[in-house]
C-alpha cells in the first residue's frame, strides 16, 4: 500500500471535507480511509489532502500513534514506515472498501409504471391517492430519505458515505456499545457462517432450528430470569405477535374484561415490559432496567431486541413457560417466519456472553459517562438538550424542515451523521436530533460534535438557550460542579457564587 | 487429522445408526463427520464404525473419490493418504462441529414461574387458560417440537443432530437450491461481516441503511421488472405490513369499496402476487411464476422472500414507485424494525446474481428433474403422493399422530429428517410429509429415502396405494414410459401392454 499526499492542482472541489481529493482514484481514497487512526479524524484527512501548508511537524498528537505520519515535516505528510513496522502491517482484508465500489453494476433501466396502467379509465385512482399521501409527507418535511452509510467495523464510530467514499462519523446508531463489530461476535458469526451457511433455510418448525437457536433462547431466558424465551426476527414482530396471540387465546367477553380491569387497577395485572433500548445497557448483567431496579421477578412478560446494544438483529419475548409456549405455538408471526440465520444467532449469543461479564460492565460505565459528558458539552453551548434519564441525548429542534436541514448540514459540511427524527417517530412539534454516543466516541469527538452542532444551529438562525449554570470569570466557559473535586466545590461555595443552576 | 476405525468392544449401542461409536470421543466423531464424502453416506460411517467384516475392498465406488479410504482392504478401512495429498488437505476450519459441542455451558437453573404468582387469588386464571390451550395441541398431536439440526454448509443436504452428533440427511429445507452455502454467497457475507459488522445498527431511517441495502432493493426491483422494491426482515412482515398499510392509506367508505369490487369483478383490480416459494426457482432469471408465464407486466404488487431459495433471510415487496414508497413511508412494520444486517444483504445480493445467470438455470433444471424423479420413486412404492405442479413432493398421511410418529421414525432410525406438517399449516385431515428435494439430493439418496419411507410406512400399518402404471414382467418394478427412449416406448406399445396408467 502506497500512501500518497495530494497536491492535486486547480480542480474544483467536489466536497468541502476533502477539497482536492477529486483527482484521486477510488483506490487511493480507499487506501487513505483504511488507516483506523486517520479515519477517526476526518479533519486530518482533509489536512492531508489539501495544498500546503501542512500541519506543523510534531504538532498533532496523533503522529505519535501512527508510524506512517511523517513528524519530520516532509512534503507528503506521510512516510514509509520502518521495516519492522511494515512487517507488522496487516494485509488489507478481502472486505475492503473496494467491495462497495464494485457494487454499482450497470443497472437495467426499469421504466416507471403507474398502477393505473393495468386498469380501466373509470377505476379507483390508486396512483393519485398514494401520490397525494406522499406529497403530504414532502410538504410537511417528514418524507424520509435514507442515508446509506457504510459503517466501518474496523474503526467505530466511523463510516463512509457516497462514491468516491468520504469519511463520516456516526452519532445516531443503535449499536450502542459497538458490539456489532466486537471480535468475539465476528468470530462466532464467521464460524456459524462457515459451518451452517447464511440462511437458516426454514421456519423454526421445518428445518430452520439449529442448536444455536435453542442456546440463544436459553441464554435470553436466563438473562431475564424467566423460565422460557421465544426468538423472533425483530422485536417489532415479537411485540406484535405476542400481543395479538395472547389477546386471541384469552376469552374476548365482557366479564373477564371487567375482571382484567379490576386486576389492572388494583394490582397492576400482567406486566409486559419492552426493554428494547435497555438490553445490554442496564443492570449488572445487562438484562435491562428491570435488573437495574431489582424488579425482574415482578415482570410477567419482557420483550427485547438483538438489533441494538447486542449488535445483531432479531427480537424475543421471555416469560413463564406456558405463556412463551402459547406465543410459540399459536403466533402466526412466529410460525410462518423463516428462522434467524445461524450466523446471526451465534453472533448474538457471543455478544450476550461478553455483555454479561466484566467487559460488559466496563462498556456500560463508559457508555453512561460519555452520554453524561456530551449532555454537559451541548448545554454549555446553549443547545436545548431535552431532559432524559437514559443514554440518548435528544436535542429539540421542534420543526421538521429545520431538523432535516440541520441534519443535512452536519453531514454534508462536517461529515457528522445525526439523523433528524420527525413524525411519526416523535409527535409533531417535538422534532429532534437524537444523539447516541457510544464507548467509541472519545472526548475529542464529543467536543468537535458540540462545536459543529452549535455552528450549524447558529447558521440556521435557531434560538439558543442561556447556559444553565455559573461560568468561569476569566474564560467565560460554564463551570460544572459535578466535575469538580470536593475541595474545589467547597472553595467555590465559599466564594458566594450560586451552586445550583 | 487421524482417521480411526472402531472396534469398540461390547459397549451397548446408543443409537442404531452408529452402533459402536459410543466409546469414541466427540472429537473423533466430529473428525469422521468432517469428510464431505463420508458424511453424505451415513451407512458408510456405520460400516466404518461397526466391527468387521468391513465392506469389500474396492467395492464402494466412493473409494475412488477419497484418498483416505483403504481400497487394499486394510483392517481399519481408512489409511494415511499419500504425502502429496496430505499437503493438499485443508486445515480443519475454526467452524468445525466442535463449535456446537462447546455451546453447552452449565446453564443457570431458572425455576418455573407461574403467571399466577404475582396475582391475587381471585385474578383471571391466565396460567390455566394458556395451559389448557397447549394441552389441546398435545391432545390433537399438533404441538410442535422443534428439531434442532446443524445444517452442514460443506456437505449439503447433510446435517448433524444431537450430542454426540450423528449424521442426518435433510429432506424438508426451504433452502431449495442450497444457495445458503454457495461459495459466492458465503464470500459476500464474510466480506460484509468484516467491513460492516454483524448488525445494521438501526432502522432503515436511523443509521441502518448501508449502500448494500439500496443495491439489493434495486436488484429485486429489476428481478421483477418493477420500478421499486422495499426490503423487510421477513416476507411475513412484508405481506402483513404492505396489506395493512395500503388498506389504511386508501379511503375505507362505501362508494370506493363498490368501485373496487366492480373493478375486481370486471378487470381483476390490483393484483398482489406472493412469490415466496417461487423466487429463484421459476422463470429465465428466477423471478418466479409470473416470469415463467410471461405475465410480469400484469402484476401490480409482488412479494417475495430471501429466506428460501435465495438462501438468506428477509422479505420484500416490489411495485410502482408510488405504492412501494407509500409502504416504505407509512408502514409501521417497516419503519420501526431494525434493518437486515449488511452480511445478510450482501449474501442475498450475491445469491440473486448467481440465480440470474447460467448457473441458476442449471440449478433450476436439476431441481425440477430431482422433484419429478422422487415423485416417481415414491409412487412406485405405493405411497400416496399428492398431485403438485411444483418442486414440493407432498405425501399425504392424513392423521397428526401417525404423521408425527412417521417423521420421528425416519429421523431416529434412518437419519432422514422430513418434518411432519400438521394443523395450522395444513387443514386437519390433510396432514402430510413435505419432501423438498434439492439439486444436492442425488439419485442414490432418493432411492434410499423412498425405501426407508416405504419401510416406516409399513411398520406403522399405513395403507399403500397400488402403483399407478404397468410393471416389468421379470423384476416386477414399475415401468415409466417417460423415462424410456422413443424406440423402447414403440417396442413396448407393439407388445400390447397398457401404455397409460
Amino acid at each position: 500500500m502506497r500512501w500518497v499526499g495530494a497536491n492535486g492542482g486547480g480542480v474544483s472541489p467536489p466536497h468541502p471535507l476533502l477539497p482536492s481529493l477529486n483527482p484521486f482514484s477510488h483506490g487511493t481514497m480507499a487506501a487513505l480511509l483504511r488507516c483506523p487512526v486517520l479515519a477517526r479524524h476526518p479533519w486530518l484527512i482533509r489536512a492531508l489532502a489539501t495544498a500546503p501548508p501542512y500541519p506543523q511537524p510534531g504538532d498533532p498528537s496523533l503522529a505519535a500513534h501512527c508510524p506512517f505520519i511523517d513528524v519530520g515535516g516532509g512534503p507528503r505528510f506521510v512516510q514509509r514506515a520502518a521495516p519492522e513496522v511494515q512487517e507488522d502491517v496487516a494485509p488489507p482484508e478481502q472486505a475492503s472498501l473496494d467491495w462497495l465500489l464494485d457494487l454499482e453494476e450497470t443497472p437495467e433501466e426499469i421504466p416507471e409504471r403507474r398502477l393505473d396502467d393495468n386498469l380501466p379509465e373509470d377505476a379507483f385512482p390508486y396512483e393519485a391517492v398514494f401520490g397525494g399521501r406522499l406529497a403530504g409527507l414532502k410538504r410537511t418535511h417528514t418524507y424520509r430519505v435514507f442515508t446509506a452509510v457504510g459503517r466501518r467495523a474496523d474503526a467505530p464510530p466511523m463510516g463512509i458515505l457516497g462514491s468516491p467514499p468520504r469519511p463520516i462519523q456516526l452519532w445516531c446508531s443503535n449499536d450502542y456499545l459497538g458490539m456489532s463489530r466486537h471480535p468475539k461476535v465476528l468470530q462466532a458469526a464467521r464460524a456459524a457462517l462457515a459451518a451452517h451457511g447464511l440462511g437458516s433455510g426454514g421456519t423454526r418448525n421445518i428445518g430452520g432450528t439449529s442448536p444455536l437457536h435453542g442456546a440463544l433462547e436459553r441464554a435470553l431466558a436466563q438473562l431475564h430470569r424467566q423460565p422460557r424465551a421465544v426468538l423472533f426476527s425483530s422485536c417489532f414482530a415479537a411485540n406484535d405477535t405476542a400481543m395479538a396471540t395472547l389477546a386471541r387465546l384469552l376469552p374476548g367477553s365482557v366479564a373477564p374484561l371487567g375482571a382484567l380491569c379490576d386486576v389492572a387497577h388494583a394490582h397492576g395485572a400482567l406486566t409486559f415490559v419492552d426493554e428494547v433500548h435497555a438490553i445490554g445497557l442496564y443492570g449488572a448483567r445487562g438484562a435491562g432496567v428491570a435488573e437495574r431496579d431489582d424488579v425482574m421477578h415482578k415482570v410477567d412478560i419482557v420483550s427485547g431486541t438483538l438489533g441494538k446494544a447486542v449488535g445483531a438483529v432479531g427480537g424475543y419475548i421471555a416469560s413463564s413457560s406456558a405463556l412463551a409456549d402459547s406465543v410459540r405455538s399459536f403466533g402466526a408471526g412466529f410460525i410462518f417466519t423463516t428462522a434467524l440465520p445461524p450466523a446471526v444467532v451465534a453472533g448474538a449469543l457471543a455478544s450476550l456472553r461478553v455483555l454479561g461479564g466484566p467487559e460488559g460492565g466496563l462498556l456500560r460505565r463508559t457508555h453512561q459517562r460519555h452520554a453524561k459528558h456530551l449532555r454537559l458539552l451541548l448545554r454549555d453551548r446553549g443547545l436545548p438538550v431535552l431532559p432524559s434519564p437514559s443514554h440518548i441525548v435528544p436535542v429539540r429542534v421542534g420543526d421538521a424542515e429545520a431538523n432535516t436541514r440541520l441534519s443535512r448540514l452536519l453531514l454534508e459540511e462536517h461529515g457528522l451523521y445525526v439523523q433528524a427524527i420527525n413524525f411519526p417517530t416523535v409527535p409533531r412539534g417535538m422534532e429532534l436530533l437524537r444523539l447516541a454516543p457510544t464507548p467509541h466516541h472519545g472526548p475529542d469527538a464529543m467536543e468537535n460534535l458540540a462545536d459543529r452542532l452549535a455552528q450549524c444551529w447558529g447558521a440556521l438562525g435557531l434560538p439558543l438557550e442561556a447556559p444553565p449554570g455559573p461560568s468561569c470569570s476569566s474564560c467565560h466557559r460554564p463551570l460544572h460542579l459535578s466535575l469538580m473535586s470536593d475541595w474545589e466545590q467547597q472553595l467555590f461555595q465559599l466564594g458566594g457564587a450560586p451552586v445550583q443552576a
